[in-house]
């Protein structure tokens, strides 16, 4: 049954139907707006749109897999600000003739990503539109904690990872060279793993800035750098390549730098440290803060892809 | 400049430059998230999504035009829980070739339409897209007050409405029959007028349902009646036609209650109040809540167009 038979009514009670109540729901779905719980008398709150095409493709991922995406890559802003992701909203536009399943699905994706971190779907709209579009605003609870922002590293912090690099990237390639294995990097590209705990869990330890990695890791500290009038030096031997993802990239012709330095869609989160904290368990050192502007590998300028403009 | 010249990180800098600082903002556009005060510990949350072509069309509308009813639409529908709105999020996809002055504009609007709350633009998100789209999330605050859902009418209670009625589906006919003219139709479609405070207003008198008029006075407070399980009963006297809709109505060769009745898109709020209560000014007496099922004019079933399904 297509979206157009089921109607916008009919369609919204199927969605809603499988969406579970997170602990900070007050009101879910099916008034004029949702209330949700933001114990601290504040809320993060970030939008992110996915676009068919653009930023997924319906061959190469199922509907749940893009509800898994769509729900990260706005949990993952939430949580590197160091805030708890409570709920998200979802704006859906469909083509008429999309299968009303492929709606249910996406909902069942959103909601399991969401129920990773005690949050779930609360409300949203639904239209007609030539071009499938997901947009997802996800809100937040600081706990209490200062947020973390992108202009506060210091030179002399040290800068940090939680999470991988480069697999949503090379599945990404690996996909749109018509393959379909290795099934690692194909799985990474259709659903991140995103640390979400790492968030407030810096937050809490100190952290001076911090970033979601979601237009690959030079751009983002790029960002990090000029919000806070540092530049910031990789050490290039904290960028291992995985042995799969050195044999994809011997097959493919590729650098897997470009993956692992350029690439997003992973969602993980850097960070800046004071030098003399000690990293908890999930969490590398990958490079330091230092006096100046922009992003270095081993002090000299990284000169592989630095991210991924939208218009372009 | 095209979008695409401009660059996605150049747009996004012209056009937060351009957007105001609302009272709840602690941290604005420019970081993952935003951080937007909560006062109360709660956050009323509801995401509304226009389409070209569907929900607007840029012949017929400015940019600022959009970027108001954009605006509105979401602003409206915290205002009608009994909210005051607070942020406001977007989700801007758009075709290559646009002109970034169009999105420029757009924020123009959408900013002062937020300004009237005392709200503002805090964060968002762009994509190119072949089809133009703006998804817009709106937070807001209720002081407090337990949110008006529609599930509250009870037999007995008043209905009553505070803003106006089919002007903007009269300002739609007029524009789709190729006419400009008369101006207050025309206008009340491209720019709604929101009795944003009226909401608030009511929650505070004791509205015991609300809903904002988006679909159509007949569809929407059939939500009310389903959701509270009673019949509405409109009094028919209550909706008179102003002239200037009369006249445009006989000259289109259109029943007026149709835009009266079928119409949405002026946000009027509806809301119902217990039967003893004197109503404030700027709220009328429409109607009352009965036992049963349904909305029924003067007793008799409606025979128009009752509201919008957005995928038909």
């Amino acid at each position: 049954m297509s979206v157009t038979r089921a109607g916008e009514f009919g369609l919204i009670a199927r969605v809603t139907a499988r969406l579970g109540t997170g602990q900070a729901t007050l009101l879910g779905p099916g008034d004029d707006a949702a209330v949700v719980h933001a114990p601290d008398a504040r809320v993060v709150a970030s939008t992110d749109v996915l676009v068919d095409g653009r930023h997924f493709r319906r061959d190469w991922a199922s509907a749940v897999d893009v509800g898994h995406r769509a729900a990260a890559a706005n949990l993952a802003d939430i949580a590197a600000m160091g805030a708890v992701p409570t709920a998200l909203l979802v704006a859906l536009c469909m083509p008429p003739d999309l299968e009303a399943q492929w709606a249910e699905e996406l909902a069942d994706g959103l909601g399991a990503e969401a129920a990773k971190v005690g949050a779930s779907v609360v409300g949203g709209d639904m239209s007609s539109s030539p071009t499938l579009t997901i947009a997802v605003t996800a809100l937040g609870d600081l706990g209490g904690r200062d947020p973390v922002v992108r202009s506060g590293a210091r030179a002399g912090d040290i800068v940090a990872l939680a999470g991988r690099l480069g697999y949503a990237a090379a599945g990404y390639t690996v996909l749109s060279r018509g393959f379909r294995t290795p099934k690692v990097l194909v799985e990474a590209y259709r659903r991140p793993e995103v640390p979400y705990g790492a968030g407030p869990q810096a937050a809490r330890l100190g952290a001076t800035a911090m970033i979601d990695i979601s237009d690959g890791l030079i751009a983002d500290l790029g960002h990090v750098a000029a919000a806070s009038r540092v530049g910031i030096d990789l050490l290039g031997s904290a960028f291992e390549i995985p042995a799969q993802m050195r044999d994809a990239a011997h097959a493919l012709g590729v650098d897997p730098q470009t993956w692992v330095l350029g690439g997003g869609d992973d969602h993980a989160i850097a960070a800046t440290f004071p030098e003399d904290l000690p990293l908890p368990s999930g969490w590398r050192r990958v490079g330091h803060v230092v006096h100046g502007a922009g992003v270095t590998v081993d002090g000299r300028a990284y000169k592989g892809p630095a991210g991924w403009d939208h218009f372009r």
